[in-house]
């Protein structure tokens, strides 16, 4: 019987066990499916951590999510489009829900689907090669629960592991004698930690912008970020100021390239991730940047050397988890042969197509609307539900705007579902007053009256 | 020709690296050895970084050095026999040096000796294998420099890579509500951090002695550890606490099995380190607790199973840097034919009867004569140089009886060296008030004129 790896039970390989149930649930054929994931439950970052640095069987931590996270674009632009909010929650919620409540609605609809058993947990993978001559993938596998090593052969592998786990942690000179904290952004978990304290954040993305984001409404007494070629720019509360880039520190300070300095008392590096899979082997390993449309995968998803092999998510992601979703039904149509894939040569140009066209965009709407159209057309080959892409770009542009306006309010703003076509509710309580990020309080419909 | 493969350029490769060369500098023909170091330079643990986590290649930081530590045991007993410190710092110092004083004395040997060209830095192996019928070992290397990896063979493999870099991290109820920071050791660097802060060391070894030394020294407002089995027993200073085991932990407070609870701001979890060698295959890879007479290790190196493979100092260590030199001299000897091996079932034999004997030791003093015992006859098989075991013994138990007298004061104490026969020279300030930490603070003959 054909065999299908599936590595890793986050957003994205979730979403490629529903895409198998919902063909089988149709009548379907469909073949055996191992999904590997070496936490102890599936959501991959979404499920949260308190661990940092090295896990309890001695691996990496996988885990960046931290405590008080609250989803940092609206819940419209990610809803999938099989299973909505609203059937998830059976009544409206606010556009912007803390992680509690985005692991639960995305549990909800794998768990509807019955696919947990197809799911090895506590189980890593620890090497993917391929035997050209039997057309099999062998796997290595780490079953931490019963301390052994075994390896399972496979006809396909869907690398389906994140790239939001390994950080890229640069050096600054000083950093060997700075008295305080210095940690990733992937190690950063409790924003309590630095309450009435004064912070330096490195970087000017996502990361930056949200983790200061929590520490300010946490109480930190002083925010600093700094950046290397643009401000990010928000009206910033009064103790959050952006600096030029960083070039040393000292025991206590922070030395910018604009001649100022700044006494800090921890370093938060936001300086991003690796796309990092030390367990493919090296004609099967993934090399890339962050980008919309990474070199070597035909449809952004089917290893161009290897048509057996898949990647998913490892896009730039202004879209997410229905972008996994749309992967995941392509690449489940091709292992299934609904979708015929042209030869070697026409998937090149059709990458290098792709490629070009990700070189000429310059703003932020031609991204967004660049992956809309990729999202689109994988959609338009599967029989995945349609929605209205470019209803959600410009969701995804009035998020922008709402940013622009006021960085410490956009979290109040509600949207409405390309899904379903309802307006969410607002929230019961302002984002930056909402210090309990529980899935309890969120979904209160009264939370003073629910606490007592 | 014969080529031999050490894993790790820390003290005991280092160790590894002298020893032949040693025989070489005597006219022996030795091997062509390589050793593989994952850090940019050499000294393992003893060279600092203020990397946790994931370092600059993905790879888990092998680092569990902080800042501040002050050799925890008297540098009498680790004294290499054939390099004395008065060889190479040209005068006496104390018996207790800082990190960066000791790191400087085991790159000094090591430089001497001219190997450095023998190390491959920024390699750090992935993978070892043996086939039978070649009798030759594949190891797998990841060349960070260059970003490839590459295999290559060997008829010998010494794993030196320490046991102080895998994080034992237990979890206890709570932990994912805690308002503040819980890290392991391992991930221990800074005691400023600390500063003003009530802690909470969970263990009642070296890690928790020791770092909560270093958060009193450098402030911290109260320090409470907690043990399962029996407390430490010193007399501590007024701020901190014994406590029973910890049951669990709220948002701000620990409470322990006695009843009693304590407000903290972060925990630290002193729990620790695993025997870990994820790189070798499953059938030439050590598995033990820490203890001084693992199981399937001939002598305590040669692997029961593959008499081409060895593993240094990865016993429970009272003795170290001595300890891993009389190892890698009887290595060395094995592998150059000049010590006859016994038969599989002697040598099973024989580890037996240390094992039974590790057994019934119950005193510290046992322990220590019990390591001492073994090392003596290690060296009795090979040129290194002999000196007074005995005499080391009993430095031992006076270190014992120095710390039980005053845990704050024992590094002020100063010991007769058994290589050259010399006292050691008292420091010219108090450990307590010894702030700087550096080498040349350390070495000033009068720190307050060269500060100036």
């Amino acid at each position: 019987m054909t065999r299908i790896a599936i590595i890793g039970a986050g957003p994205s390989g979730m979403a490629q066990l529903r895409a198998f149930q919902s063909a089988k649930a149709k009548g379907l054929k469909v073949p055996e499916i191992v999904c590997f994931e070496k936490q102890n439950d599936w959501g991959g970052l979404w499920n949260y951590t308190w661990r940092t640095g090295i896990d309890a069987h001695g691996e990496p931590v996988h885990g960046s999510m931290y405590r008080y996270l609250w989803s940092n674009g609206p819940k419209e632009v990610l809803e999938f489009a099989d299973y909505s909010f609203d059937e998830h929650f059976q009544k409206p919620i606010a556009s912007y829900p803390p992680r509690a409540v985005l692991w639960d609605y995305i549990k909800g609809r794998a768990e509807k689907a019955q696919v947990k058993d197809q799911v090895r947990f506590n189980t890593a993978v620890k090497g993917v090669s391929f035997d050209a001559e039997g057309k099999l993938f062998t796997v290595t596998l780490a079953d931490y629960a019963n301390q052994r090593h075994y390896t399972e052969q496979f006809d396909y592998v869907v690398v389906a592991s994140g790239h939001f786990s390994t950080p890229n942690v640069p050096e600054y000179p000083g950093f060997d004698r700075f008295n305080g904290r210095i940690l990733h952004a992937h190690d950063f978990r409790d924003a309590v930690e630095f309450k009435g304290k004064s912070i330096l954040l490195v970087g000017s993305s996502y990361s930056a912008e949200d983790i200061g984001s929590q520490c300010y409404k946490y109480g930190a007494k002083q925010i600093y970020s700094c950046y290397r070629s643009k401000a990010m720019g928000y009206r910033w509360p009064k103790n959050w100021t952006e600096k030029h880039q960083l070039l040393r520190v000292d025991e206590e300070h922070a030395y910018f390239a604009d001649g100022s300095k700044a006494k800090i008392d921890a370093i938060i590096l936001c300086t991003g991730y690796k796309h990092h899979f030390p367990y493919m082997a090296e004609d099967l390993r993934l090399v890339t940047h962050n980008c919309l449309y990474p070199q070597g995968l035909y449809q952004g998803v089917m290893w161009q050397d290897n048509p057996q092999l898949f990647y998913l998510g490892m896009q730039d992601q202004w879209y997410t988890f229905n972008m996994f979703d749309a992967q995941a039904w392509y690449v489940r149509d091709i292992i299934l042969g609904h979708i015929t894939v042209p030869a070697a040569a026409q998937r090149a140009e059709h990458i290098q197509q792709w490629h070009e066209k990700e070189q000429t965009l310059e703003s932020a709407e031609q991204m967004v609307r660049f992956q809309g159209e990729y999202i689109r057309q994988l959609i338009a080959a599967t029989d995945y539900p349609s929605f209205d892409i470019d209803a959600v770009n410009k969701i995804f542009m009035q998020w922008k705007k709402d940013k622009q306006d006021n960085i410490m309010n956009f979290r109040n703003k509600v949207y409405r579902s390309a899904i379903t076509g309802k307006m969410a509710k607002p929230h019961h309580t302002p984002w930056l007053y909402a210090l309990d990020d529980s899935l309890q309080s969120y979904l209160a419909d009264n939370p003073q009256r629910e606490a007592m």
